[in-house]
């Protein structure tokens, strides 16, 4: 595919913008083409056109919209190794991580397909009608869940495939019912557009209406603030920095008809290593946490970047074998330039911690040499700076010198995506208050496993509280990320005919329904 | 019951607090006793009460949660005569009224009891391991809705029980498992010391810990705002102005870590009268439409405030005849001088619309005469203000001039609670793209019927687009208004015993569960 360097819009884009190109990582240089960044004008434009595209887009069927989802699958499937040659060259991911990734993004495509075309994810409720209750007759209330209009999406710079312009976020709002504005990450230009070009095609064939999928691209950060604040977006979603997505989420909360905007920002995953599981596996552990740190360079937001630990020599010996895996570490290559800088500044700013491993300035550019930090719970309380997220390979071994301690530690906890705990059954037993706290802090806690590798699913949880993400009550993967784009509407006193088929009497989409307090697949 | 007017928390409330007291709103005296505001310092106390007590509380089964839910009911219920009096005279709402609203408070817990007895709303979501699944083994992941933590509520003035003290917030909160303080609407302090007593002494039969449950009165905002911007409260809801709705919703948005806020704010609930149906029984739909803009002196959130009417003679003589029945309805009597003053303005506003029925000033005080007027969509478009709420029995008839106009219209309506169509079933074929607009700018569609009168049910959707409500995802009516304080929570290959009951692999409580995608009740 030949990549114009254009958004992908069913209009004429303005030439206003500034160009950029996308960089490779492994030499800084720059690569061909150039891209165009749009401007308000073209969000303007691009709003309303997905404003016009909801009236109809948001009456289609389960079925028809499965069949746009499945379509978009096949023709970003057909680009697969042009896309993850491009996509390595851009991101400096290896081929075998991008192979998984945008199997997985084909993966969330037909899922979010499946979920809808079966229909239950509407939450029909029907409470019947009673003509002769007293002292008031009741009426037939029947509600499910609507589309909520246009959603603007922004491509994250981790996830070039996943996350980005036929990520997660795209996927559930789409399914929803719901036309995508989709923000391009300006670090993969390339993929973002032979993505983005599929999508658009996808959408042609299928007969959705034009302007049920848009890709705009920005190397700054007008446009995404002009989606946000535009009267046509209806909702957005977000991966990327604390900064970045709170003041994308002041935006909408400050916009005259604020918007649900689901950021995911900031997330330092702290592991607890129990003592059983210590003194039995600590060697293990360190082996598995090495691999889970420098994963992807460290670039994953559910990176552990605490790990909590005692002072026996079980720890002294899994802080020495965790010390000896990172200093073994291959250097890295960081997605861009930034991230480069941050984790280079991430990594002098925790020069006031003592070193186990890892050399005491990182690589210029993109480089990047793991690092692990120690310290102990006192001093992170004093600067509570020093556990906040840091992108690469690194993260900090935490001392606690008692389970009280430990304890106050996890209730002074900021919000996180994850938790990890590492015990015998017998430890966990025994941490049950542990648990009982970490279940206010975080969206999923793990047992005995590594919080990377976010599995595509029903029960998946990929969210928690603030400053995990800005919206604690959902999730961004799996299928429950759809229930972020949709909204409930009651119908009283309808004729059955006029009725979405959802609600009708017959239930003719067999779907599970609420009737009347009870669960079931009948009609009524 | 001897009133203290005091507020109802387990600690020594500082005596620093301005008094006030209720009035009468029939003849604007003073009521005794006097009231103390309470000030930060005991909201600071209280939600430092309600934290401790969510560590406890949250972890509380559903049939221990129904049983203080149904105590409080029933502790409510023993003073029904009292309390009705008592509110009767702070509200001048009539005691059938009250009588009926005190039931339906009754109802709302009892519903609520059921729901988290039965247990299945925590949505349970299994999608079970798979070892041997390749490239990588499948997890166990299990995930459930869990509580917020302490919610604050915000009484309402024109409910003074069922959205007040112990109104749908209150109990949909603590089904949900979290503590809460409410925060008194001034208006009846009586009635809420009355049930907030009550609610106290369940919570001391019960067992519940200490701060499970707070009242705290305030004349002024000061508590209000201190509460939502307090770090231990974890959510808030509100039913009032738009303007003191959307200042405190701005508020949660710029705290440190930003807080759901549940604001149901201001909806003119517009009614669309179809061609047909007003030929054939205009008169009755205008008896209808009579008793809902004046049911409770038309001081419902509900209240129809915008009906759409063709230029035909049936629409004339329906016109008229609404006329004549505003014109012969009883001086009201409104909830609060501020309320009296609000009406008399927005009366005063619509003069320079042509006045059907009702005198060109409204009474003093609490005082309020009946009034219709009539405009066309082209007055309205220009001059949007004149739709606003208005509380008060008043309705404003909107002239449409074609079938275009009327969608135009439709189109360009900001959110609101409900929307009522009155049709014969082609009308209402004929109107599917009407419905299809209305469905984005409401939470219910009545059809052939009154939007007063909100059933508490399953399929209630109390909500809407901004600005009837702050967050259109949620209805704050019905079974579903528990999803307002939850959010889920993901546990990761767990030991069986480690996992909240309703996850377990026996299915100890034999809820609904989504098993690997498949609702089933069985065990997994």
């Amino acid at each position: 595919m030949d990549l114009r360097g254009q958004s992908v819009v069913n209009f004429e884009v303005s030439r206003n913008g500034r160009t950029f190109t996308a960089f490779n990582p492994v030499n800084g240089q720059a690569l061909a083409p150039e891209f165009r960044s749009a401007g308000p004008e073209d969000v303007d434009r691009a709003a309303g056109f997905a404003e016009r595209a909801f009236k109809s887009y948001s009456r289609w069927s389960g079925k028809q919209k499965a069949e746009l989802l499945r379509r978009m699958a096949a023709d970003i499937e057909v680009l697969r190794n042009d896309l993850i040659e491009r996509t390595a060259l851009e991101t400096a991911l290896s081929e075998d991580r991008l192979h998984g990734e945008l199997t997985r993004t084909c993966h969330q495509l037909l899922l979010f397909a499946s979920l809808v075309e079966e229909g239950s994810w509407v939450g029909a409720q029907i409470d019947r009608a009673d003509p002769e209750r007293k002292p008031a007759p009741k009426p037939d209330l029947r509600s499910i869940l609507r589309p909520l209009g246009p959603v603007a999406v922004f491509g994250a710079s981790n996830f070039p495939l996943a996350f980005s312009v036929a990520g997660g976020d795209t996927a559930s709002a789409l399914a929803a019912g719901n036309p995508v504005v989709v923000k391009a990450h300006p670090a993969h230009p390339g993929a973002s557009e032979m993505v983005g070009r599929a999508m658009a095609e996808a959408v042609r064939k299928t007969g959705a209406p034009d302007g049920t999928f848009a890709l705009l691209f920005d190397a700054g950060t007008e446009v995404g603030r002009a989606l946000v604040e535009h009267p046509a977006i209806k909702a957005a979603g977000f991966t990327g920095s604390r900064a970045a997505g709170r003041a994308l989420a002041d935006l909408a909360a400050r916009r005259p008809a604020p918007i649900p905007f689901f950021a995911e920002m900031s997330s330092t995953n702290p592991v607890f290593i129990l003592p059983r599981a210590m003194a039995g596996r600590g060697e293990q552990i360190a082996a598995g946490l090495h691999g889970s740190v420098t994963l992807g360079a460290g670039q994953f937001c559910t990176k552990p970047g605490l790990v909590l630990v005692g002072t026996d020599s079980a720890s002294e010996r899994f802080v020495g074998r965790l010390g000896e895996l990172i200093a073994a570490t291959p250097q890295s290559v960081l997605l861009t330039a930034g991230i480069g800088k941050s984790y280079a500044t991430g990594v002098e700013h925790r020069a006031r911690l003592r070193r186990v491993a890892g050399p005491a300035g990182s690589g210029k550019g993109f480089g990047a040499s793991a690092t692990l930090f120690e310290t102990d719970i006192d001093r992170l309380t004093r600067q509570p700076d020093l556990a906040e997220e840091l992108f690469g390979p690194s993260t900090v071994i935490v001392r606690h010198s008692s389970r009280e301690q430990l304890l106050r530690f996890a209730d002074g906890l900021e919000g996180h995506l994850t938790a990890a705990i590492h015990g015998t059954e017998e430890d966990l037993r025994e941490a049950a208050d542990l648990v009982a706290i970490l279940e206010q802090k975080v969206g999923r806690i793990v047992f005995n496993g590594y919080p990377t590798g976010v599995e595509v699913s029903h029960a998946m949880v990929h969210g928690g509280p603030h400053p995990a993400t800005s919206d604690a009550r959902f999730t961004s993967v799996g299928t429950q990320a759809i229930l972020r784009f949709a909204r409930p509407v009651c119908f009283q006193n309808f004729p059955d005919e006029a009725l979405p088929h959802e609600l009708q009497r017959a239930n003719p989409l067999g779907i599970w329904r609420r009737l009347d307090g009870r669960l079931t697949q009948e009609r009524g």
